[in-house]
């Protein structure tokens, strides 16, 4: 169901609180960590800044439990239901990394209060 | 916010349902899809595959009418909040196009019902 090659190595997986239904991030997965991730029910990405997978939560301890995956119709993307731990996906600090919304101008506001300071979690 | 030129040109779309807090979908903008979408207030992604823009529900009638939008910490995807019309933004004819779940084993299984018939709506 899941077509890696045509998607050029690389799906779009989409995390979302499986509790309240929030939006958390979007990251990409090759098919290591799309294996990994149903093997430990913890959602583990393809980080393509740093060229590796990215267990989510490896520094800062917030992990996601994986409750769902599924696929979708094209079969390039997935959208994961999790328990994201300490509350927070965004490495910014906010629950959801979709933390600002566009208002009547041509403006972002910031809509998501901080769970966690960054610099207490990441030390930079 | 959005940086296209970091995203090669095209932003990832999330389109959440509004009301029910489901994902039903994620496509791509470029900056003439997003610019379209806020000023319409109607959802427009950029078909990869047509190579052109797409307005959601061209040829369906299944218009996304957009409620908010959301821009992700990394400014390479955005979240729309929408109201579907017509009930279904898969062209399968599903709710949404994350209608197949992983089971136990290694296979997926369908979890949505079809909300219109694809050969009706498309004719093909």
């Amino acid at each position: 169901m899941l077509n890696f090659d045509k998607a050029g190595g690389l799906v779009a997986a989409i995390a979302q609180d499986a509790d309240t239904g929030q939006v958390l991030m979007i990251a990409w997965m090759n098919e290591e960590a799309f294996r990994e991730t149903v093997r430990s029910k913890r959602a583990v990405y393809f980080s393509r800044s740093r060229n590796r997978l990215w267990r989510k939560g490896e520094e800062s301890g917030h992990v996601q439990e994986v409750r769902s995956i599924a696929v979708d119709c094209d079969g390039d993307a997935v959208l994961l239901k999790v328990k994201q731990i300490g509350g927070a996906a965004c490495h910014e600090g906010y629950a959801s990394c979709f933390f600002r919304e566009l208002t009547d101008g041509d403006l972002f506001r910031v809509v998501g209060e901080r769970v966690f300071d960054p610099k207490a979690v990441y030390g930079k």
